[in-house]
C-alpha cells in the first residue's frame, strides 16, 4: 500500500524519522468536536465524519496549518461493535477526508485503530484481530500512509493489533494509554515497549490519559526499556493537553472532573512548548497530542522546534512567538508581557478560589 | 433596511424581545478563531473573513447549530484605522458568510461595530462618528437584520455610536466592556444604560472584559439605573467565558494571564447554564457569550433555557443534559458522574499546585 | 483608681497616645492556652487563671517580652452569667497575674469585659449594666491602670459598656467586633464609632472576628465617620491573626474552618508586620492583636515600629529582624533567605493541594 | 544508670514497649520557644534551659498534660562546637527541667543528642563520638531514663552515635531526618534501619525534616528493611507537624517557606489524629513529634490511641472529642461543626487565594 508505485514525492513516515526529521503530529478529535457539537461524550464514536463532514474537514485543516505533519484518520472506535453498520462507511469517509486536506501537500495521512471494547471481557485473539482486519481493510483500499495502533491499555492486544496492521507492509505506529505503572496488568512501560518492538512496531510511545510530564515520565521508562533490551525503534509521544499531576492508575478517566470539568487543566500554549522541547531532549521525534489538544497547541510543537525544523507552520503568520504580538498594545503593562521570560515563568491563576488544585482519583 | 417588506417570516429582534422570547446570543470569534489559527492576538482584526471564509463559515454554523438566534457578522474593529483600505472587503464579506449561514433559517443577522482607537486620544465626535457610518453603510447595503453596537469602555463614545446606528432605522443594541465600577470617567453602569436608553438603544447590556458574575451584577445595576429613571429596554449581556473574580476595574486584560494564559479560567458548561438562569431570573433575556465562549458554551445557554424556550439546540443531539451520555460508561464511577448534583457541585482541580487562584491586576 | 496619686512613675494610657507614642498591645489569651491544653474550646472561659497561673502567668510573660505596653486582664466572659460563682475569684485572680508580670515594669494593665450573652435576647440595659459593673467594682478593687470594652456586635451594647466603664473615672477604650458591613443591626462601622465617641469613649476601634487586612478597612470607615462628626477619639485595632479574605458578616466563626480548622490562615511575622505599619499609616496608635495571635506576632509589631519607638523588645534578642538569624546557615539557598525582600515577596505555599484557597461562610 | 536500683515504680521505656504499650513521645521545643521568643532561629539551640527555665518547664509541663510519656532533655545540639563552654551547664540544666516536671509520675526523661556540624566536613570517627561522650556524661550523672539520639541525616553518624550512647547500659533509641529517598549518601531507609540494629540500637525511626505522610512511609520502608534482614527493633516516629508534599531530599529546610513562612502548612489535630492512627497500624509503638508539634497536637495522638491505651491525658480535660465542644453554641451552623464526619472531612481553605498550594524546593 502506501507509497508503493506513488507517484508522490512525499517521503513516508520512517524515511523521516529515519533521517532525524521530527514529525510533528496532530491533535484532538474527540474532545475539539465535542466542544463544537459534533461528537457525543460518552460514545464518543466519529459518525462526524459522515454526519458533518465540512466541521471534520474545518479541523484537519486547522492542524496541518498549525503544523501537522500527519493527519490521522478520524475513525477512532469505528468498528463493528461501537458503531453498527455505519462502521465501514465511516472509515471510507474518515480517509477521504483526511486525504482530501493532505491534497498534494507533504503531510501523511495514518490510518488508526484502538484497542477493542471487547478485550476486557473475552481476551479472543481472533475475533479481536478480525476486528482490526476489518478496518485495515478499509485503510489498505485508502492507500493510507501508514498506520496508527493508539490507546491500548493492556499490552497484549497492543501487540495484536500490531500483528494485525503489519500484513499489509506499511509502517506501523503503536502507542498505548498508560503511564509509568504500567499496563493494567501490571506490565511496566519498558516491557510494553520490549513486546512491541518485538511484535514488529516501528514506532512506539503513548498517548491520552495522561498529561504532559507524565506522559514524558512513561517514555522515559519506555526509551529504557528498549535500550536494555538492545531493541530499536523510533518514539512517538501524543500525550493529553490537560495537566493530570494528581493521575491515578487509569489517568484523566478516574479524575473527577472527567470528561466535563477540565477546563481549569486544559495546558497552555507555553506549557506544550516546554513538552515539546522536554520531548525532543529525550530523544522522542513523532510528537503530537491526545485529548485536550486544540490546533494552537499543535502550534506550540512547531514552533518550539522550529530552530531544529528550519521552518514555521503557515499558521504562525498569526502568531507571534512568546507573545510579541503584544508589542504594540496601548496599554504598557500589557506590552511589557511581549517577551518569552514572562510567559515562561507566569504561573496562570484560575480564577476559582473555592477549587482546589488536585483531585483524588475516583480509583 | 432589515425586514422592511422581507419575504422572509421571521420575526424581527424587537418583537421577539418584546413578546418575552429569549434570545440567545453567539460567542467569541476571535478567541475561538485565534486558537484554531486565523486570528492574531495582540491585532485581534478579523482578516479571515477574507482569507479563510471556510473557518469563519464554519465557526458561525456551530454557533448556530449550538442554539444562537443571532449571527455577528464578524467585523469587529474592521475599520480603515486598523485595517487600511481592506475594511471594506472584510465588512462586505463578514456579512456574506454570516447571512449565507443564517440561510433561509430563522437566525437574525446582526451587523456588529464597536469602540475605535481614536477616542482616547482626541474625544472627536465628528470623526469618530464618521467610522462608525462607514460600516454602517456596508451593514445596510446588506441589509443586516440588526446593529449591534459593543465594547465600548466609555459611555459617550457608545452614545455616539448608538446615535449614527438609529440612522438607519433597524433596531439597536448597545453593550459596554465595563464592570460594577463603571466606565473608564466613573460613570456607573446605573448611568451608562440611562445614557444609553436615552440615545435611543433598544436593547442594552454590557459584553466581554469581566466574567460571568461580575457582568451580571454589572447587569443588576444597568437595570436599577433604568428603572430608577422610568426607563424601558431591553438587557443583553454577552459576558467572558472566563473566570475573574480578581478583576480590576480593566478587567481580564489587566490580568496578568491576559491573553495567553487564560486556560485555567475556562468556564465549565455548568458554570454557563448557572450563568444563563442567573442572567433570565435577573431579567436579561438576550444571553450570549464573548471572548473564551466556545460553541458548548452556547449549546450550555440553549439548554439550561429550553424549559423556557420550548425546545433544544441541534448540537443537543450530541450531548446529554447534565452528563447522562456517560450512564453507559464501564466503569462504576464513571457511570455516577452521569447525574445533575455531580456536575452542579464538583469543584474542578486545576492541575496546577504550583499556581494561585487568584491574580493581582497589573493595573 | 489607677494612677491617681500613684507612687509608680509610669504614664497612663493616654498619656502615652495624647503624646503620639505608639502603644502595642497583647495578644490571643484563649486561643494561644486552648493550644497549650489550658482552655475549653466552645466554652472559651478563663479559669486558667485559677487553675493553671502559671500557665497565664508565662503567656503574659511572653507578650510583655515580646513587647506588649499593656497586659489585659484574662478575664474575656468572665462573668457570673458564664461562671457561676467563680466569676469574682476569676476576675481577681486575672488581676493579680496581669500585675504581678506588669510588676515595676512600665506596661499597664488594662481590666477587660466582653460583650453578654444575654443581649441578644433581652435587650435589657439596667441588667446587662449590672453584669460590666461586677466586673468592674474588681478592677475597681485591684486598681488597674485602664479599663477595655472589647468584642461587642451591638453597638448599643458597647455603648452601655462604655457608660459602666466610664463610671469610675479611668480611661476606657472599647472595641467591636465587626466588619466593614458594620454591626448586627447595620450600624455602620462610621456610626458606631460615633456613638462611641459621644458615650466618652477615649479609645476606640476593632477586634476579633476578622483578619488584618478586614480589620484596617473597618478602621478607616471608623476615622471617616469620626472625621464627618468632628469627633475626636484615639484609634485601636487587635485583629485575627487568622487570614479571613473570605469573611461573611459574622467573620470568622461562621467559615468552616472555625475553630479547629483555622492552621492554614494563620499570619506570618511578615504580614503582622505590613498589618503594623498599615495600622500606623492609617493614625491608628494602640496596635495589637486578637484571637490567633501569638507572642511572636505581637513582637513583629514591636519590630516594624522599632523606628518610630527608638527600641526594640527584649525578645528581639533571640529574632534577627527580616529573617537575619539565617545568614550563617551551611546552605547557600537558605542564607539566601536572609533579607527583607526574601520575606516581603514570598507567597508560602499551604502544602495542601487537595484544599482551596477560599471557603464559602455558612453565614 | 536509669531505673537501676531506683526506688520509683514506673517501667523502663522497653518494658512498655515489649509489653505491647502505645509510648506518646513530646512535640517541638524549639519552633515552639522561637514562637514564644526564647530561642533564635538560625542558632536553634537550647540556652534557654538557663536563660528562661520557666519557659522550658512551662513547656514541658504542657506536653506531659497533653498525654506525653517521655519529656526529652531540651539539649538540641547543647555541644561545645555550638554553645561554647556553656554547654555543659545547660545539659544540666535541661535535665534538671525534665526530671523535676516528671517528678514523680510515670513519664520517664530521655537525654537527647543530635548530629553534630562536624560530620559533613570531617568524618572524624574519634573526635565525634567524644562529643557525644560529653553529653552521655551528663546524662549518666542525672540519672536519665533512657537515651535518643535524633536528626540525623547520614546513616553512619547515626551508627557512631548509637555505639556511643550504648556504653551506659540505658535503651537507646535513634531516630534519622531522612525521608523514603534515604540518608544523604543515598542509604535506602531500609538499610539504614538495618545498620542502626545491628549497631545496637533499640528504638528506630524517623524525626524532623518532613511531614506526617512522607514519614510514614519512610517507616514502612525501615520496618521492610528490619522485617527483609530479620531483625527485631521498636519502631518511632517523630514527624514535622507540618505539611510537606512537596519536599525535595533535604525535607522542610530547603522549601522557600523555611523556616518563616510555614503557617499555612501547620497541620490541624485531624490530621495529627490520622497521623497517629495510620502510624499505629504501621506498627510504630512509639508516636511523638517534632518542630511544629504544639501540646494539642500531643494531645491529638493521645486522643486518638486513647480506645488502646484505655485513658485520655490530662489536657482533654479542655478538649471535646472531634469539636464535641461545640454542641452549645448559639449558632446552630457552628452547632453543627460538633461531630466527626465534620472535622474528618473538611478540607481547610488558606485564605490566601495569592499563594500557591505546593512549592518548588530550593534544593
Amino acid at each position: 500500500m502506501a507509497l508503493a508505485g506513488s507517484p508522490r514525492a512525499k517521503k513516508g513516515i520512517l524515511e523521516r524519522l529515519d533521517s532525524g526529521e521530527i514529525v510533528v503530529g496532530d491533535g484532538s478529535f474527540l474532545f475539539t468536536l465535542e466542544k463544537r457539537g459534533f461528537v457525543k461524550a460518552g460514545l464518543w464514536t466519529p459518525e462526524a465524519v459522515v454526519e458533518h463532514p465540512s466541521a471534520v474537514r474545518q479541523l484537519h485543516t486547522e492542524f496541518l496549518r498549525a503544523g501537522a505533519d500527519v493527519l490521522q484518520t478520524f475513525t477512532f472506535s469505528a468498528t463493528e461493535d461501537n458503531m453498527d453498520s455505519k462502521w465501514e462507511a465511516v472509515n471510507a469517509a474518515a480517509c477521504d477526508l483526511a486525504q482530501e486536506v493532505a491534497g498534494g501537500g507533504d503531510a501523511l495521512v495514518a490510518g488508526g485503530i484502538c484497542q477493542t471494547s471487547l478485550y476486557k471481557y473475552h481476551k479472543d485473539e481472533t475475533r479481536i484481530k478480525n476486528i482490526f482486519r476489518l478496518q485495515l481493510e478499509v485503510f489498505a483500499r485508502k492507500n493510507v500512509d501508514f498506520l496508527i495502533a493508539e490507546y491500548f491499555e493492556h499490552v497484549e492486544e497492543a501487540v495484536w493489533a500490531v500483528e494485525v496492521l503489519r500484513e499489509v507492509g506499511a509502517p506501523v505506529a503503536v502507542t498505548m494509554c498508560i503511564g509509568p505503572e504500567g499496563d493494567m496488568h501490571d506490565v511496566t512501560p519498558g516491557e510494553c515497549a520490549v513486546k512491541l518492538a518485538r511484535a514488529g512496531a516501528d514506532i512506539i510511545g503513548v498517548n491520552c490519559r495522561f498529561g504532559p510530564w507524565t506522559s514524558l515520565q512513561t517514555m522515559k521508562l519506555m526509551k529504557e526499556g528498549l535500550r536494555d533490551a538492545s531493541l530499536q525503534a523510533h518514539l512517538m509521544v501524543q500525550c493529553l493537553g490537560f495537566h493530570t499531576p494528581d493521575y491515578g492508575k487509569g489517568g484523566f478517566v478516574d479524575l473527577p472532573e472527567y470528561p466535563f470539568g477540565l477546563e481549569p487543566r486544559v495546558a497552555t500554549r507555553w506549557d506544550i512548548q516546554k513538552y515539546a522541547r522536554e520531548a525532543y531532549n529525550l530523544g522522542v521525534r513523532y510528537i503530537g497530542g491526545c485529548c485536550g489538544f486544540e490546533p494552537y497547541h499543535i502550534r506550540a510543537i512547531a514552533e518550539e522546534l522550529a530552530p531544529e525544523r528550519g521552518f514555521l507552520p503557515p499558521a504562525s503568520e498569526k502568531h507571534g512567538s512568546w507573545g510579541s504580538g503584544l508589542d504594540m498594545h496601548t496599554k504598557p503593562w500589557i506590552r511589557a508581557r511581549a517577551r518569552r521570560e514572562y510567559w515562561e515563568n507566569l504561573l496562570p491563576a484560575s480564577g476559582r478560589p473555592f477549587c482546589p488544585s488536585l483531585s483524588k482519583p475516583d480509583a
